[in-house]
C-alpha cells in the first residue's frame, strides 16, 4: 500500500525526495504540482474553519527566531533526542531507536538508562558493526547566525507557536483586549533529526498549522458554539480505562473529556479532517500518558489515524497552561498579564504590600517612587520563596522591567477593597496541526482501485473535490471536425473563471477518464457532437462514473457547486 | 507619508517588526491578522495568473538545501555583499553603504575600489567614529547544519529559483516532455543582510513568487498569446535612451524590447500589480545595465514603483539563458538536455565520434560498451579543449554518469545522417517578484485621506476588494429591538459561506464607517430597522460611500460580485 502511493505520489506530481539530482538529503520533500495544489486546498480549508468561522487572528510571523525565543520556551533545554555514535565509523543514531525489542516504551527512557540496555545487550552499529559510544542529548533546532562575524545566534522554529507568544502584546490589543480569542498561523518549520525515516511522517522541514487559544484561567471555555458538535461521534482513548465510542455531548457528561475547550477543538479537528478525506473510521483521539507529554503541556489528546505507518500522530491538541507567556514574562523582565473586569464590582479583603519608604529610598534611588507604587499595587502572589517581591516598573525610557524588592522593604498587611476586576496571565489551549502528514494520509485513504471490464486493475484517487488539485478535466471526444477547437474554448474559459482545469486530448476516452481516476480529478467534462448541435457537454463524476449533460453557460457555476468551492 | 503608512500597518495589524519583546532583530516583520490575509491575496491573485491561467507547473520545495545546490548555482562564489568593520567597536557595515555621496555608484564597485575611497575620504565608523578596517566579501545565505555532528552543511535557499532547477527532470516528465513551460513557485528566502535598514523593503527573510519558463534556446517565445497585451501601455526605461511610453506592441516593434518572451511577462506583470492595487502611474519597466546584471542574467527588465523610499524594484523578470541548468549539468554529472523533435526529418552532415575499440576495451573494461555507445551518438560538441570527449553512459544500477575518455580511444568523423530531432538545453526566463515589497507599496498606493464634514481628516484605504483582508463590516444601526442580533446572525451566515467579515457594534455608525475606511473594508453592510419589515440590508462601498439595498437572501452573493471573487 505505501509502495502504490509514494509510486503513485511521485509519478503523479503529488511529492518525492529533495535533491535527487544531488544523491538526495534524507528528511526534506518536495511538493510537485499536485501535491502544492492539494496541500494549498488542504490549508485553505483549515483557514476557513479557523480564521474565517471561528474568528481567530492570522499571524505570520518570522522562521529565524534569536535565541532569547528558545531560552524562554525551554526548546533550547528540552527539544533533543537521545543520540549514539559508533566509534568505528562515526555515524549517529537516535539511541531509543537501537533499544527497539530491548524496552516496552524506550521513548520514555533517561540517557543513562537507555545507554545500560544498550550496553548489556551488546547492540553493535546498525551500519558497520562497530562499537557503540555513550548516549547524549541533541538539541533538534537547526541553528544558524545572524549578521556578519559570529553574529547574534537564530535558530529555524522548532514549532510556530512562539512566533504567536512573543506577539501576545500586539495579538491582544488586535482582540480589542477581550478574553478569550485566538491566534492561528500557517508555515514551516523544522527539526533537525538524527535519522530521519518514515518518509514523509517524519521531516527535518515541515508544515503546520498551529491555533493557540487564550483563556482567563479559570474559564476555559472557547466563543464558538459546543451544542453544534454535541452529537459529533469520536472514538475515544482516555488515559485510563478503555477505548471507547461515544459523542462529544456524552464524553463531557460522564467526565471522560473534562477541558471543554480542548474537547470543542477536538471536535473541530474531527470535523476538519474528515472534510480534507480523512476516513473517520481510522480516526481516533487518544490522550496523552503524563509521561509523554511535551515539556510545556498539562493534558493533550492527539488526533490519531490508521496508515500503513500505523497509528499515526496528525493533530495534538494541548492544554500549554500559563507555561510560554509566563516564561517569556520572566525572560523578557515584561509584565504580559491582562486586566480582566469582574461582571460586577467586589469587595474584597486583600493583601496588600505596604512600602517601607526608608529602607525603600537608599535602596532604590531615583526608582524609589515607581516601585512603592509597584509594591502597592502588588498583593501576596507578588512575593517569592526567599520573602523578596518581585515586581514590574516602568523606567526613565518608558521601558517596563522587572524589579527584586528585599523583604525589609514592604510589609504584607489585610485590607479591604472594591475591585473592579484583576490582572491574570491567560492559559492557552492548542490544536496543532501537521499538513505534510494529514495531507499523505488523505492521500492513503483516497487511494483505492477498481477493476476495468477487460480485468484490468485502475487506480482511483477519490480525493474529495474540495481539496482536489484539479477541479475538472476536458476532454474533446475526437481531435476533429471543431470538437477540439471547441475544447480548447471552453478549457480557457474555465481557467479565466478561476476554475483548475487539465485539458487532455491523447488517447481514447476510456484511457483519459483513467488518467483522471488516477490523478484525482473529480470531474471530467466531455465535448462532442452534440456539443455543437446545442451547447451542451457531459460531465462524468469520478467515484461513481456517473454522467450529466449540462449547457456550456452553465458549466463554470455547476462544476462550483458540484466541487462545493462555490 | 512613510511614518503615516507603518503607523498604520502596527495600529491596524498589517505588520510590525519582529520580536520587539526581546528588543527586535533587524531585518525582520511579522504579518498580523490583516497583512496575513493581504498578503495571501495578492499570492492567490499571483498563482491565479500564473499557474491557473497560463497553465504552469507549481512547486513547493525545500528551504533548506545542500552546499552543492549553490556551488552550482554560482551563489557560494558570488552571492556577497563587501563588508566593512570597525576596528575600535567591532560591528560592520556595507561598504557600499559608506562610500555614498562618495561615487555616483558605490554598488558597482569592487573590494579594492571601495577601500580606497574610504580610506582617502577618511570615512570613520559612523557608530563609534573609530577607525574601519579592510573590505572584503560576505556571503549572504544563512549557513546551517543538517544532521547531529558537524553534519552536511546546508543553506537557507536565497532564491526558490533553485528547487526548480534541481526538480528539472520531474519537471520536465511532469509537463509531457513539452518545450516551452513553466514551473511557479511562492515562499521564504533568505538573505543574511550585513546591515538592513529600509523597513519591508530589505529583510533579512522575506516572500517571494518566482516562476522559471523554459523554452527552446532558438524560440523564446511562451504559449501565451502575445495579442492579448499588445495594447498594454507601458513606462519603459531601456538600456540605451531615453525613458518613453508605449504599447508592448509598439515596443515590440520598434526594437526597444527584442526578447518576446521577457516581453510577455513584462506585460503580464504589469497586469498583475495593478490588479493587486499598484498605481500604474507610479510604475515603470527598466533595462539592467550590463553592470547591474545578477550573475546569472543575460538580459533584465526591473519593475520599478515610486514609494516613499524613491523607486523601488518590485520585480525582476530576467533571462537567465542556460546558465543554471547547465550549471547543475556539470556538478551533478547527469545530462539535463532534453531532445527536441523538428518539425520534419532533416538531412544533415554531422561529426561523430568514432570509438577505437582496441584503446576502449582495457581501459574501460565492463564499461566499454556503454562509452562505445555513447561515444556513437555524440557529436563535436562533446570535445573538450584539451582534446577529450565528455560522454554520459548509464551504470550497472541505473544511476546515469558522466565519464571523460581520452582522444585516443575515438576518431572523429563527418558523417550524413538523417535527424529527427536533437538534444538541446533549455534556456529560462523569470519573472520574480518580492512580495512584501509589493504589499508594502500595495499599502502606500492604498493610502488616501478624507476630509469628514466636521473637518477631520480621515484616513480611507483604498484597497482593491479583491485582495482586501476583510470583504465586509456587518454592523447593526443600534444595539437594541432585535437588530444586534439579526446582524449577528447575518455576520455568521457570511462567515460560514466563506466571506471574511469584521462584525463591530461599537460607538456611532460614523465612527465605525471611518473604523472601516482605515482599516482597507470595502463594503460595509448595515443592519436597521427595515432589515427587520423586509429582510433587507444596505451595502455602503468605502470609495464613494454610496449605499445600495439588497435582500438578505443575495447578500452573499451580491458581496461576491462587488468583491470579484466570485
Amino acid at each position: 500500500m505505501r509502495e502504490k502511493v509514494a509510486s503513485l505520489a511521485k509519478r503523479r506530481g503529488f511529492l518525492w525526495p529533495s535533491y535527487e539530482l544531488y544523491g538526495g538529503v534524507a528528511g526534506f520533500y518536495d511538493w510537485g504540482p499536485n501535491g502544492a495544489a492539494l496541500k494549498r486546498a488542504v490549508v485553505e480549508q483549515w483557514l476557513r474553519l479557523f480564521v474565517i468561522e471561528e474568528g481567530m487572528l492570522e499571524l505570520d510571523s518570522s522562521l529565524i527566531s534569536p535565541r532569547e525565543v528558545f531560552e524562554a520556551s525551554g526548546h533550547l533545554a528540552e527539544f533533543s533526542d537521545l543520540l549514539i555514535d559508533c566509534l568505528k565509523c562515526g555515524n549517529s543514531f537516535r539511541a531509543d531507536h537501537l533499544a527497539e525489542g530491548l524496552h516496552p516504551n524506550p521513548d520514555s527512557l533517561e540517557a543513562a538508562q537507555l545507554e545500560k540496555i544498550i550496553k548489556e545487550a551488546g547492540v553493535p552499529c546498525p551500519e558497520c558493526g562497530g562499537p557503540l559510544g555513550s548516549v547524549r542529548p541533541f538539541n533538534l533546532m537547526f541553528q544558524t547566525h545572524v549578521g556578519p562575524g559570529t553574529g547574534r545566534e537564530g535558530f529555524l522554529r522548532p514549532e510556530t507557536a512562539q512566533g504567536i507568544f512573543v506577539n501576545f502584546p500586539q495579538l491582544f490589543r488586535l482582540a480589542r483586549e477581550h478574553l478569550p480569542f485566538g491566534v492561528a498561523q500557517v508555515g514551516r518549520a523544522f527539526r533537525n533529526e538524527i535519522s530521519p525515516r518514515q518518509g514523509v511522517i517524519r521531516l527535518r522541514e515541515f508544515n503546520m498549522a498551529e491555533a493557540e487559544v487564550f483563556f482567563h484561567p479559570r474559564e476555559r471555555e472557547w466563543t464558538g458554539e459546543m451544542g453544534r458538535y454535541e452529537d459529533t461521534e469520536l472514538k475515544l482513548v482516555p488515559r485510563e480505562g478503555a477505548e471507547r465510542t461515544c459523542t462529544l455531548g456524552d464524553a463531557l457528561e460522564t467526565g471522560l473529556m473534562h477541558n471543554r475547550a480542548v474537547a470543542y477543538f477536538v471536535a473541530l479537528t474531527a470535523r476538519f479532517l474528515t472534510l480534507v478525506g480523512i476516513d473517520p473510521a481510522r480516526l481516533r483521539f487518544r490522550q496523552h500518558l503524563q509521561t509523554e507529554m511535551a515539556h510545556y503541556a498539562s493534558d493533550c489528546w492527539d488526533a490519531e489515524v490508521l496508515t500503513s505507518y500505523g497509528w499515526v500522530e496528525l493533530v495534538g491538541v494541548a492544554d500549554r497552561g500559563d507555561y510560554d507567556l509566563r516564561q517569556h514574562q520572566e525572560r523578557a523582565g515584561t509584565d504580559l498579564t491582562v486586566f480582566v473586569q469582574y461582571p460586577e464590582p467586589k469587595e474584597l479583603e486583600v493583601e496588600r504590600l505596604t512600602p517601607i519608604h526608608r529602607a525603600l529610598g537608599p535602596m532604590f534611588k531615583g526608582e524609589a517612587k515607581p516601585v512603592a507604587e509597584a509594591l502597592k499595587a502588588s498583593d501576596s502572589t507578588a512575593i517569592k520563596p526567599d520573602g523578596s517581591a518581585k515586581v514590574v516598573i516602568t523606567d526613565a525610557e518608558g521601558h517596563k522591567k522587572m524589579v527584586k524588592v528585599p523583604k525589609e522593604c514592604f510589609k504584607l498587611e489585610r485590607v479591604k477593597e472594591r475591585m473592579t476586576g484583576e490582572r491574570i496571565l491567560p492559559h492557552v489551549v492548542e490544536p496543532s496541526f501537521g499538513i505534510d502528514r494529514i495531507v499523505w494520509t488523505v492521500l492513503e485513504h483516497a487511494y483505492t482501485e477498481r477493476k476495468a471490464e477487460d480485468g484490468e486493475v485502475m487506480t482511483v484517487l477519490r480525493l474529495p473535490p474540495v481539496v482536489a488539485p484539479i477541479t475538472a478535466a476536458v476532454l474533446p471526444l475526437v481531435n476533429k471536425d471543431g470538437i477540439e477547437e471547441l475544447a480548447m474554448r471552453i478549457d480557457s474559459e474555465l481557467k479565466s473563471e478561476g476554475i483548475r482545469t487539465a485539458f487532455d486530448s491523447g488517447g481514447s476516452i476510456g484511457r483519459r477518464y483513467a488518467r483522471m481516476d488516477e490523478a484525482g480529478v473529480p470531474f471530467s467534462v466531455t465535448v462532442d457532437y452534440q456539443s455543437k448541435e446545442d451547447q451542451s457537454v457531459t460531465i462524468r463524476w469520478r467515484d461513481t462514473q456517473d454522467q450529466v449533460r449540462v449547457p456550456i453557460t452553465h458549466l463554470a457555476a455547476s462544476l462550483r457547486e458540484l466541487a462545493g468551492t462555490d
